[in-house]
């Protein structure tokens, strides 16, 4: 059987690192063609001995150019976005238009540009594998089913580390508080996005986009295990779920795979004694705002969702660096919301400035 | 569209019932066509009154062939056999001989013949749909899928009504206490079966015929709740799940539409929160050996199932009647067990025959 070429975007993050040790396990059935990292040129070059691609390259020294080479390469079958942020987008589009497989652990890109992404797979006949724990485990329950049958999803959530605490505690959490994730190990970006549950917001409406599900077919319940990673409800009650561990290797796998599946017994083995008690409640929307903010901007469609990502990447930044209090996260995004909502989106450069414009606005109104 | 004819075995019982009102619901897709009870005339009338189906029969007064009768109508399509313990044999052979698709919520005939169910499967074009609402959460999470993909399922028990008593308090339970099962409202026997775990017994059996699933595939686990209706794990590691509300219609309404779903309201919504939490344990095989005594029979094959399941059958029967007490259960079956599992069981005869031989020895060293 020949094997399929797989590049990494993004290969030295948590994701990258995570998929490369899957793809060691199944070198039989793919071949690491490309790889590139943000930054880490040690550990870039580590990879690069270990698995020897045929390019590799950091994008501080190639430019975001070096996303998109990478994304189209003929020997590249499945491009595993795993970029940090609306930089993803570019390689996302070229990767569909080339007709690439997009392994897509980089949400933003469709949050921003759902519609362009679409129309990027049109064009090239690519598709989107999911690589999120939540969007796996939907698709695991759709795949070979009839969609029509779909009555709603149910994505499920940690929590994040302030899911117990009081509002005004939350609202002074310091970034130290927020990267003790209680379930995943994560990058700094998402864990900080799972505290004020925008990353739920952003998986709405991913889920959106992915499955073709209206607004109101998507539920989100809190469960702290994170042992459930969704839930799809059909239109005659019954629902389906996927289940296990919280690791990330099974929906890296998966989107190589997908709809087939490869023995695989190096991922955690399910034990529902040992993962007992499941716990389900409702999302705490007064303490939370962030979840309900990013749906409507997702509803509103337009650029509404590029705005509330771009702002929402700026106020963690400035989170990160001690410069926003926990509290200003939600009413610095509102604010971009505000003023740059109904911007142009029709096109990638439109998208693009609706997201510089939200930026700049977190920037000069709240960073301090 | 042509509606699809109905027969239903043992429509005064639980699942009768309930497939009832799950047809009264789907009047426009599905007709009852043909009704038959054990002994309840009065319902069974007042059934016959409401769905007007053109065949209603009490077994009492048409012999076991009109289960037959019903069984192969032309009218049928769809056989709900629902009739308790060996008696819905015959039915289910000769509606899999005559090509039908059989709704089987009669476990006992597929443990004490599995491989001439498959003959007849075989001969007739015939095919087995479970309304256990374990197999069909199995059923649900394989459609579509490759089978080869499976590594196991695991069968949920919600334990009983004596999972938290101490081994000799159960030794000494009595029919009252048996028939108070925590989470589902079923027929007499099947609630005994759930006290002692010999229902979960019949359902590895069942499952190993259902799903060509060799018994080392097919683990339980002790879950209270009974929302999770089982798991199927895939080579991968990844694991899915059925869940909802415990209630049979679900099960039968799958049965009848399986691979394909109907929108019904009627069905309890599922709400996670509502459910929580979901709790997981081990059996407790020393204070309820009729698992893995069920369990071994199954795997020496031959007549030991139907010996198991027969001997079952006399000794709750004996139970309820208060003329063996419940610990007596499990010694009573392996007594019949040690004489006739090597009976022979190439045919129906054979079969019949070892089932006699197990009730007899119940009867006769343990009936006081």
């Amino acid at each position: 059987m020949e094997k399929r070429g797989v590049a990494i975007l993004g290969s030295t993050g948590s994701i990258g690192t995570t998929a490369l040790r899957v793809l060691a396990r199944h070198a039989d059935r793919f071949s690491v063609a490309a790889l590139t990292a943000f930054s880490n040129e040690k550990l870039l070059r580590e990879q690069a001995n270990e698995f020897r691609p045929a390019f590799a390259e950091l994008v501080t020294n190639g430019g975001r150019e070096c996303l998109v080479s990478a994304a189209t390469r003929s020997d590249v079958d499945i491009v595993l976005n795993a970029v940090v942020g609306a930089a993803g987008l570019d390689a996302t589009l070229a990767a569909l238009e080339a007709g690439k497989r997009v392994a897509l652990a980089n949400k933003e890109t469709l949050v921003m540009a759902g519609h362009l992404v679409r129309k990027a797979m049109q064009k090239g006949g690519g598709e989107i594998v999911p690589v999120d724990s939540e969007h796996s485990a939907i698709l695991q329950c759709l795949a070979g089913r009839n969609r029509a049958d779909v009555r709603r999803v149910v994505l499920t959530a940690s929590g994040g580390p302030f899911r117990d605490w009081p509002r005004e505690k939350v609202q002074r959490a310091t970034a130290d508080e927020a990267l003790r994730h209680p379930t995943w190990s994560m990058g700094k970006k998402i864990t900080v996005d799972s505290a004020t549950l925008a990353n739920k917001a952003l998986e709405v409406i991913e889920a959106h986009f992915l499955f073709d599900l209206e607004f109101d077919q998507i539920d989100v319940v809190v469960h702290p295990q994170s042992v459930v990673h969704s839930f799809v409800e059909f239109v005659d009650g019954s629902v389906l779920a996927q289940v296990g561990v919280p690791s990330m290797e099974l929906p890296v796998l998966y989107a190589l795979t997908h709809p087939g599946r490869l023995s695989d017994t190096g991922i955690p083995r399910f034990d529902p004694v040992a993962l007992s008690p499941l716990t389900f409640e409702p999302v705490k929307h007064d303490t939370f705002p962030l979840l309900r903010m990013g749906i409507s901007a997702g509803h509103a469609g337009g650029a509404a969702p590029a705005v509330f990502n771009a702002a929402n990447e700026q106020a963690v930044e400035l989170f990160l660096q001690g410069k926003m209090p926990f509290g200003d996260i939600a009413p610095a995004i509102e604010s971009a919301l505000s003023r740059h909502s109904t911007a142009r989106s029709d096109s990638r450069e439109a998208v693009l400035a609706a997201d510089a414009g939200a930026r700049a606005t977190v920037k000069e109104h709240f960073g301090c």
